[in-house]
C-alpha cells in the first residue's frame, strides 16, 4: 500500500462491514408480513437508502442545522411511506423500523476478520452512522472496534474533511499512518485527497442482486480487496 | 441504585482503572536506574499527578485554548525537571517518560469484571486522558470498551458539564440511565449535579500506601464498591 503498513485502520461502515440491503429488507418484509400490510418492502428500502445523501448534503451545506442520522432516516422514513401506501403507520411503528439501522447484519466474514486485523493495529469505525447506532451494530454483530468515530463526533458528514482529519488527529497520527477501508469509491477518493491510505472492499451485493456498484478505477484506491478476509491476509499474511 | 439498573456505565480511568501512581513508579525507577541517574522518581510521580488540575483547569478556564492531555503532561514535566535535577534529559528521553502516561496497568480485577459488566450493558471511558492515551490503555491493559469518551471530544475537562452531558447524548440516553463510575468524590458529585447515576470505587491504594483517598461521604453517591468486581456482582448478581 502507498502508506505501507497502516498503523490504524478506519472503517466504513454502512454497505463495507454490514450488509444494510439485505438486513433492512429481511427485516421490513417480516414486519409486513406480521402485520399483514403488503407493500414494496424492498423498494421502500431502496428509497430510504437513496434518501440518504441528499438528507446528509443539506446538513452538509449548512442549508439545516445538524441532525445525527437516526434524526434523518426518521424523517425520510415520514416522507416516504406514504409513497408506499403506509402512511397509517403509527409513531411506535415509525420508530421500530427507524431503529432496524441499528440492528443491521455484518457480512459474514467480517467479525473474524476484524479480530485479525484489530490485533496488531488500531481499529476504528468512521461511519455516517450516529454513535449509538454504530455501537449498537458492533455489540449486536460481534465487531470488536478500539473506539467509535461518527460523522456526530465532527457534526458534519462524510465526505467532508473534518471527518477523515479529524479522527486522523484524534488517533495522534498522520493521514500517511491511517488507512480508509471503504466499499465507496467517493469515500475512498475524499480521504486520499487528504492523504489516508485507501483500501476498496469489494461489495457486488452491497445493492442487491443483479445491481453491480458502478466499475472501479483501480489507480484511485492503494489496493482493493475482495473482503474483509483478503485485507486480513494481506496486512497480516 | 438511584436509576435502576443502568444502561450505560461511564468509567473514570486514571485511578479507577488504572494504578497510575504503581505504573508510573515502577517504569520511572526502572528508566532511572537503566541510566544510573539517581532522583527522587517516586516524588516526581506525585509532583507530575499534582500538576494534572492546575494544569486542566487553565483550560476549562479559558485561560488557554485547547489542548490535550498529552500536551499538558509533557509541558508539566518540563517545568518540574528541573526541580528534580532532571533538566538535562533530551527531548526523546521526555518523550519516552510522557508516554509512559499510555502504558498504565489496571488494577488487578478490572479486566475480568469489565468483560461481564459489559455483556448487559454499554460500558465506555468518559476520561480527561486523550483518545490516543485511552486507546493504548484499553489495548495494553486488556479492557474492552463498547466506545471511547474523552475530553478531547469536548475540548474541555471534567468536571464540566459538556463532558457529563456530551457522552450522555452521544450514547442516545437520558443522564438518568447513564451511571459514572470513578473513584474521585469530585467527578461523582458533578456528574450527579447533572443527572447521571453515580458509583463510587474505593481505591484505597491509588495514592500510595498509607495516603487514604479522604473521607467518604456515603449519601452523596449511589453505590460504594471495593472494586469492579463488586460492582459486577451487584449489577449483574
Amino acid at each position: 500500500m502507498r502508506n505501507g503498513t497502516p498503523r490504524a485502520l478506519l472503517f466504513d461502515v454502512f454497505g463495507t462491514l454490514v450488509d444494510w440491503r439485505g438486513s433492512l429488507t429481511t427485516d421490513l418484509t417480516g414486519f409486513g408480513r406480521e402485520r399483514e400490510l403488503a407493500a414494496d418492502w424492498p423498494g421502500l428500502v431502496d428509497a430510504w437508502r437513496a434518501a440518504y445523501a441528499p438528507a446528509m448534503d443539506r446538513v452538509r451545506s449548512g442549508a439545516r442545522p445538524w441532525a445525527n442520522l437516526d434524526v434523518l432516516h426518521a424523517e425520510s422514513l415520514g416522507e416516504l411511506l406514504p409513497r408506499f401506501g403506509l402512511g397509517a403507520l403509527g409513531a411506535g411503528e415509525r420508530a421500530w423500523l427507524v431503529d432496524r439501522w441499528h440492528r443491521l447484519r455484518p457480512w459474514p466474514e467480517v467479525p473474524a476478520a476484524l479480530a485479525r486485523l484489530r490485533i496488531d493495529r488500531v481499529c476504528a469505525t468512521l461511519s455516517n452512522g450516529s454513535v449509538a447506532l454504530l455501537i449498537d451494530l458492533a455489540r449486536g454483530g460481534g465487531l470488536g472496534f478500539d473506539t467509535i468515530f461518527s460523522a456526530e463526533h465532527f457534526r458534519t458528514y462524510k465526505p467532508d474533511a473534518e471527518t477523515y482529519l479529524g479522527a486522523t488527529a484524534l488517533l495522534g497520527l498522520a493521514p500517511s499512518e491511517v488507512t480508509l477501508v471503504a466499499s465507496h469509491p467517493a469515500d475512498l477518493a475524499a480521504a486520499r485527497s487528504h492523504g489516508l491510505g485507501t483500501a476498496l472492499v469489494l461489495r457486488p451485493l452491497e445493492y442487491g442482486p443483479g445491481r453491480p456498484p458502478g466499475p472501479i478505477d483501480e489507480g484511485a484506491v492503494d489496493l482493493i480487496v475482495r473482503d474483509l478476509a483478503e485485507l486480513a491476509e494481506r496486512l497480516t499474511g
